[in-house]
């Protein structure tokens, strides 16, 4: 397995849904970083289980506690490692699921690569994992405040906001339970996904990612385009099947002479097809980016599945998921974003 | 800058458009793999300018020259050094190009970011280095011969071929110069290049890769998933602005119990909506994936731009350029898949 | 900072000698491999403090816990957390250290180069950190348990244990509490160390160590050639100064004709000058080298020294310390040397 | 295999004693450092064959080639590719060698490794390998001028230069065709080689290296210490056995009484056996350390051996090779020096 992202500002996380704890070790962070830890448990506090009607029911507190590395308020230079106490692991009877495949679901393949499989709530492949990612991205965010990075939701379903980032007030993300910054669209989102948890269904649903105030020069071609790193970081996410950026697949229908961004004399663009990067490096304009997540794979509807030894049963999900996981999965995209630039920023010195 | 791809297996590459050569070096490739040079060359071939009506047609031979790692037919384990020689370069005057930032290039970003900058033919940023991966994917293929891997041009602009790989005869994608395995969509195709090519224009397209008998438990959860490593890849090839595998962008709109992979009983699945990659690691069904490229920045049009030093200027593309990159981008698609691929091989060891 | 060692098998390490816990996170231990904590805690307890009369009297029971990676007594292939919890940090007053640099101690570069330094009980410079490598030596060790790795105190001071490693029996190192297999040499360390302790002083010492049942075939290189790789492990020891192996410094005397290790007719060689590796690979022979300690700067003697804003002061140690690291490093010379040859192991592949 | 140096300046190197040329790639360097090719070919000269009488009388030009990276006598931040003809390859009969191990080289462990071996001069193991180092640290030492960096011969066999540098002039280290900076001794050891070489048999040697106007603060601890990166380096050349810095193997028997450096008010220290780095962090004293290599393994004597089926065999070596490689290793000491020093100036920003 390899369990570490970054080049400079590095993440090293462990874990398992039902273990004792989940944590990480950030290194790379510079020493004399003010650390508000209070910030950090906010952003975990998006992600968290449990805040709204429309998310999975289960409780947990995820508090996040800085073992190593900060002193006095200010990082030392030293690595810093963090926990997230698990209370949720419950001692019950997971032996039926130990033997079934659940489709879609990474059963199949960790028993087929790895043969022993902490299967107890997803183990190491559940979303649990992301909470990690939450704490780092936090600290991220604090070692680059003047890099502003806002995610929302964009589509739920066949529900889609469509409007440019341009024509929303982004500072309304967190008013609403679903985080689509357009209060109508919103509504009909959060409509939706309480109709498809009653159908004991779930609905994919994508996330458009808003990166401004981004100095010129972040990016290292040929192999650390920016770009690049970003969709490794998206893509990293649990449920994620596309990126693009800037015109996208829209782009590849467009011809040259009307994508092209015309520079403007201060090496500001007119149009920003490019969604702020050229040549993988960041050109100062805003960057924006789109994340595809499909359907969580755990329905409460009766499936056909197989056994590890081939034979073929039926299963229904248990307990407490998201019939969407797009709400809560809006500050994990910002926090690998923060943690992709923060690590250019470093790159770029 | 970061030169270097791959974990086990790398590639680090230099040179530039109008340098002397360009060339790179093969990494962690482990003895005794019969090379064949010819297969090297054919693959180059397929990217060469030139080879037809619907590319540029600058003249450059292209011949991949071998100067180490390989002895008596076989690598020996050593680091395999390549060159090509650039007999495209000619002393002509540059100047104009160097004091004057090209829409949509990477002039602006290379200049405020390095300030010393190649600036004949692109340097470092021509899709030219792209040449060095077509000759380390052709040893990746050969280091992993039961992988199949064939990538196809799937839309030229608003031409799309509506069909899914599957019903697709992927034999025949080079019987045609636009490499669209359809002869009725390649026609059409071919057609809207000639006619973009004579506007002085250039157009978008999207390349689907897939990748076949593929065994089961390549990938390296959390941070090296396989599908985020193909991300990475396809995003580093230039003019790439989207990626997407499996249901893609389309997953997102769909329902978990519409998306979910029912198994067979023999581990295979009756639907494949996961393309071939469950939590990150393959799960023996057929990868695939789409890549989406904008438009060529280099049109024959009168455009407004700006110099280094803030003045509007007008400029107008010069020389022989690609009207539409997707036809020669297919061999890179299938050369980064297969570096790909054959790295998380030797991981999975 | 650089918080991480191993290509293919890692570990990441954080905390400070009076933060709450250290640990650290093992990455890329394959699946299935049977961990025995139990002896992972028998290392551990052979690098404890207060173990004997010649190391520090400190007292920490130095109990390791696994947060996960191993599921049913097997490791899983996932990240292997782990922490010790700190039982001895006091909220003692430390201020008159944080403004005094202890001579040819870390104080004054950590200061120079972090600015703020977590200076208790010398935070990340601590060799309490080498605790977090016992641990991840341990679960080597058990990946590898066809080798057999086994130090021993071969100097303290002038007290040298002048005989090859194949005259002596190793199964005698853990019989005396200087870790030293000859018992009259030990009886004379450990009057040595008595001594040297009265003084209110500190001694160097030298360690060897040795590699036996080694496959042919470790060592990557030209850049990961095994003896380099152990070198730079033990050069990260707190105190080390000097790494030789095989015929070392004393083989720079010698010539061609008697240095040459002729072959027998197996492959092995009849006499063993380069010390089990040729050309940085391992050749099957026994591997040996020695590690040189220099005396702990920490002494209970007075000494000039000064301020962070250049005041002259005298100081004198607190505290308990080591008068001699050597037999407490024992372990930890293992510890990284089962690192390394179990990553070798993996690269391999 | 491996092949690169360096965490941010970075040499991927490739080539074997026989094939067409050697060469590599530099990565990471800024754009905007003044090359001075020249220079670069100067320090070349200094390791060059034949150059004397005390070492190889093979000729080769040894002349470099810079392939992309520099434009306008600058870097551009892009890979510097280089290479260097091979002139010395004849197309001679090896089959002698290829079936024969010789004694202590690494023909036998590459052949168990790797199979399929380039046996020609060598191959891949040959110290021709060494001319790339040599490219690589003369470009950094052009990128860090401030940093002054130079070794000498400080024992051939027994006549050792039993002086501190600091009571050496150390810019008469190019005097002699030794490098050993004491006419009498240099007579001395020139006269041992010359002897030795009549012998038809070769010696060892160790060379010292002192770092001067070292920046306070180079060094990235826990597991990038300068002493364990520059140890790493050193035990990368060929016939190296050994590596001390500061106080190194002597400091083992000293007292922490003697052996602490006293602080000056400004920073400096009154002795420094320390060796310029405390706590992995260089502090802005001298850096000197010493490096033991074995004599070459190839002698004009008869010597019993083994082919790879095991027959008993004599040989006898051929050709033209050095009696004792200290005199050219010089620059390469220092040029691996000098990429660790501009590495961990890069890291330190």
């Amino acid at each position: 397995m390899s369990n570490r992202i970054g080049k400079i500002l590095t993440l090293t996380t462990f874990g398992e849904s039902h273990g004792k704890v989940i944590g990480g070790v950030v290194d790379g962070c510079p020493s004399g970083v003010c650390i508000d830890v209070k910030k950090v448990q906010e952003e975990l506090n998006r992600r968290k289980p449990g805040q709204s009607s429309i998310v999975t029911q289960r409780k947990e507190p995820d508090e996040v506690e800085f073992l190593s590395g900060i002193f006095e308020g200010k990082t030392t230079g030293a690595s810093i490692g963090f926990q997230i106490i698990n209370t949720n692991q419950r001692s019950k009877d997971y032996s039926h699921i130990a033997e079934t495949y659940r489709p879609s679901h990474a059963d199949f393949t960790y028993t087929q690569k790895y043969g022993n499989r902490d299967y107890r709530g997803g183990g190491r492949t559940s979303a649990r994992e992301t909470a990690n990612w939450v704490v780092a991205g936090a600290i991220a965010k604090q070692i680059i405040p003047e890099i502003k990075i806002t995610a929302y939701t964009s589509s739920v379903g066949d529900i889609h906001l469509d409007k440019s980032y341009k024509n929303i007030d982004l500072s309304k993300v967190e008013n609403n339970i679903v985080r689509c910054p357009d209060e109508e669209i919103a509504t009909k989102m959060i409509d939706k996904i309480h109709q498809i948890r009653k159908e004991g269904d779930t609905i994919g649903g994508v996330i458009t990612c808003v990166v401004q105030n981004v100095p010129i020069g972040l990016g290292e071609p040929i192999f650390d385009k920016l770009h690049a790193r970003l969709a490794h970081a998206m893509l990293s996410i649990n449920a994620v099947k596309g990126f693009e950026y800037g015109s996208g697949f829209e782009g590849a229908k467009m011809k040259g002479s009307e994508h092209n961004d015309i520079f403007n004399t201060d090496g500001t663009t007119q149009t920003n097809f490019s969604g702020g990067i050229q040549g993988g490096i960041s050109n100062g304009m805003d960057i924006y980016f789109k994340v595809a997540f499909k359907p969580v794979a755990t329905i409460m509807q009766k499936q056909s599945t197989i056994t590890s030894d081939g034979r073929e049963v039926e299963m229904k999900g248990k307990g407490r998921h998201d019939p969407c996981v797009v709400p809560r999965a809006v500050p994990i995209v910002e926090a690998l974003t923060a943690m992709v630039m923060a690590d250019f920023v470093f790159l770029n010195k």
